[in-house]
């Protein structure tokens, strides 16, 4: 069986890279799949479900107002609780034997036993700025200020989630097969050179 | 012109894969012959002038010892003017137009306005180690724990040679086109599919 996880810096590519690597592999896609899940199986809404999954809160030893505790406390469990049902959703997926590409969520450390070939996908400011100007929705107006802070906020939380379950931090060398730099490049022009390392990587095991 | 530059982690076969990918690509090579050229250009030997290029010496503010002021400096000086010299040999390379792949001396940067592509080879720890016993020559018996230190120092090394010259850490995702770790692979393997990342980012331009 094939796993191939992709980890990105946000606007960097890493999604579209990983949906069309699905197709040239010719293999199961998840990437929002697996919010609608759990959201589904929590019973909540997915953007509330996402919002859990994809952002900090602060410990209960930072909160010092009155009642807060409290209210802090149940958020974190409430988020622990969502991130072991991603967990398990995330290794139900693998048990079903079928190869696969998975987007984000940390699935490389959740399916470290099933030896997944682990891509991190990032690019230089100017090229994730631009990629997120192109893909905002057409209401959505944001100048160029903004769309760093939020970038840079997005990929903090993700540094934040990945803290939470390993000492190595996101975006390490040591924890991908491949880091690409999507920067000067059409993603579509990357997709056939990075299914050859994972033909390749799967071939010799 | 096509430039390739490669930096690596000490052990993690960078040296191996840059010579076979010169060969894979059918071009020049550049390593130990650019050291050989700055000794003979400075007349000194090979081993001092590598020595200088890749070691960091005390700045003169943590020298308190009597006389040693001077002699610091002078050390200093002299590493600076090695750098200046291994910077010409390097742009030089550059000139003739010929297609090459370069190992080390932080070529990535010295030839940034001539576009290289640049890449990052590491491994985990365990690969480098057991390469570096396997290149160890004969007489050379190391503990792993004695390996393990000098894989660190030189990586250390490196990270502050490569401060003298740049703001972005040394291995920094940002500056390199393509991140392979190499661990789990044979060198050998990862050749065809790396010269064909190189292949297609040159056609592009």
């Amino acid at each position: 069986m094939r796993i191939v996880t992709i980890s990105r810096e946000f606007g960097s590519g890493g999604r579209e890279l990983g949906k069309r690597l699905s197709e040239a592999l010719n293999c199961d896609y998840y990437d929002k799949e697996i919010i609608a899940t759990i959201a589904e199986r929590c019973k909540v809404d997915e953007e509330y479900a996402e919002y859990l999954l994809t952002h900090s809160f602060p410990s209960t030893a930072n909160i010092t107002m009155r009642n807060s505790f409290h209210i802090a406390s149940t958020l974190q469990m409430t988020q622990i609780h969502f991130l072991c049902e991603q967990s398990k959703v995330i290794k139900e997926i693998a048990k079903t034997g079928r190869d696969c590409v998975i987007v984000g969520r940390n699935a490389d450390l959740l399916l470290e036993d099933y030896c997944p070939f682990n891509i991190f996908v990032c690019a230089d400011l100017e090229t994730k700025l631009q990629r997120c100007h192109d893909r905002a929705s057409k209401g959505e107006v944001m100048t160029d200020k903004e769309m760093i802070k939020k970038c840079k906020q997005i990929d903090k939380n993700r540094k934040k989630t990945r803290a939470m379950i390993s000492d190595l931090p996101w975006g390490d060398k040591q924890t991908y097969n491949l880091i690409v730099n999507t920067s000067g490049w059409k993603i579509k022009d990357l997709v056939p050179l990075v299914a050859q390392f994972v033909d390749k990587w799967f071939e010799e095991e």
